[in-house]
């Protein structure tokens, strides 16, 4: 049973999670793993910085002034605060958009200033409150830029997302034929493979000189250093994205996805890692990353203790008393095998 | 591995949870289980009913005229509608208590349009919002009904939870001094006991006349029909308990519970059933029941084919498109042993 996070409550276990765990370096050799490291897995929003490269690789962020916060907020899951809806809204309008072109659907956001204030002026929610808002408009500025078929963007085939998938199949290391796809929660396709590839595009990510493309090397880079320069972007405020990048002052770069994932990359050692709570709850996935960071031993003087609120979180009642809370449970298994 | 619910996306497994299951009879006799049937459990919400029991046994019911609505909503994780919000006041307002007296904290209830209407009126979440509210007036209404402190109701050596604390060891069959406690999630004691026994409990509260005390066995009685005849009181629009009590008729009487707990009784073959998903995702509890329902051949060419909506969910993207959908994947085990 590889259970990696007990749910407390008072001195008893109420809950546990299981969770698999792959760290990878920038050459494809996995370090340590925990459960099952070649778990096929949705990496859902944790793709976002894969997704974003064509974005730059196609000229699209030159032809329209795109921002290093504007491309930091196509790698995102925001919280719907209004930089994050001005910028998404921006980046439609220089690409001569409409913000009916989205077709990420829409959701109540977690900036619950910003749903307050809509509420009380009597608006309805736009897509440009949806957490995906800035990875769809990077995606329809691209069509629009290539002379593409806007209103079909989402869809497999359509030269947008064969481009997503190519960067895919390159940076992760696994053969595009073998990659299955389903449909994200914002409508576009979503890839599954070996969660240890995922740890492995993490690392090349940290470490851009590991892809052999050019191009591609510079666009990558681009894009995480957009990241690093503006996690504000990528979640919000109070948010484990955030907070992560901004304590560790551009040494990691990460991002979560739905389901319970997150992948990273240390920027320092050259290592990706990526993790995968079995069951998609979660409240299991930040106390998990903050753990094997603490037992990979990075900057743990540091920025690790910055994050100290997201490695044991409390549970609390309705009356804000604690009354349990959330511990890990797992060791990191040695590994030394190529995944290439 | 005891996996009862796969989560897919298009046709590949995303996410899977692990749970337990044990079916109990009247006479204390385990007759199918899945996983551990003696799993450790906080039950949370799923004890609502036992909770209830004191107010008719003291005479608290009788002395403030709680309608069988009432006491209905004191077994709730009610969604705040207007109508549970009213009665919650309502029994208040007749043992001479204030709103203010309510020591379960407060959340955004699951009613929408309610949650709307505060905010446009510019008013704050109070602690009738609570899914909890029914049970705490009916807490508070047995204290100043016996003339005991109010103001400390939640404690654990308060009468009142005293007096909970004997009805859950007599209904379970369990002793007092193994039962460990926590706190719930609105700030009373919650008991930790073997899924098992709850699920004796449940099959006493469906043939009440398995309990030997007959002021208790009149006092759940009384509660237990209060839940059939007022489901709505017991969850609210859309809500799975109070769909299965009305689609069964008076057959079922179930309630579930925080962390992904259910506990139901088949008043028909005397029969009672617990579940604990062991990750406490909620998204796996109704499915796992109904399955369970369907596997013991309750009913399955009436009310249970009214509950399809809640036996493989569609997972949908935040357009509405279908992208995916929730299946079970156990087959309970025949067992037959007395837990007594």
């Amino acid at each position: 049973m590889n259970a990696v996070v007990n749910v407390y409550r008072g001195e008893q276990v109420e809950s546990s999670h299981l969770g698999h765990i792959a760290v990878v370096d920038q050459h494809g050799t996995l370090l340590y793993s925990y459960g099952d490291p070649q778990r096929l897995t949705f990496a859902r929003s944790s793709m976002k910085p894969l997704q974003a490269i064509p974005i730059v690789e196609t000229g699209t962020a030159d032809r329209y002034q795109l921002e290093p916060a504007d491309l930091s907020l196509c790698c995102a899951s925001h919280s719907g605060e209004p930089r994050h809806r001005q910028r998404a809204l921006g980046m439609l309008e220089r690409a001569g958009q409409l913000e009916a072109t989205l077709q990420c659907g829409t959701h109540v956001p977690r900036h619950e200033d910003s749903y307050k204030e809509l509420i009380l002026a009597g608006k309805q929610l736009t897509p440009v409150y949806s957490n995906c808002s800035g990875k769809h408009a990077g995606m329809i500025a691209t069509a629009t830029h290539m002379g593409e078929d806007v209103a079909t963007y989402l869809l497999p085939d359509h030269p947008v997302q064969q481009r997503i998938m190519d960067v895919v199949e390159d940076i992760t290391g696994y053969p595009k034929e073998k990659i299955q796809l389903g449909t994200d929660g914002c409508g576009v396709p979503v890839h599954r493979l070996p969660l240890a590839n995922y740890a492995w595009a993490f690392a090349k990510l940290a470490k851009p000189e590991a892809i052999s493309n050019p191009v591609r090397r510079d666009a990558a880079k681009r894009v995480v250093e957009a990241m690093i320069a503006h996690p504000e972007m990528v979640g919000g405020e109070n948010r484990y994205c955030t907070d992560l990048m901004t304590a560790y002052k551009g040494r990691i770069v990460g991002k979560a996805g739905a389901e319970s994932v997150y992948c990273l990359g240390d920027r320092e050692r050259g290592i990706g890692i990526a993790v995968k709570i079995e069951d998609g709850g979660a409240r299991a996935i930040n106390p998990v990353v903050n753990e094997v960071l603490r037992q990979l031993g990075i900057d743990l003087d540091g920025a690790w203790k910055e994050l100290h609120a997201y490695t044991n979180p409390p549970i609390t009642n309705m009356s804000g008393t604690v009354v349990g809370r959330i511990e890990t449970t797992f060791q990191l298994k040695p590994e030394n095998v190529s995944i290439c």
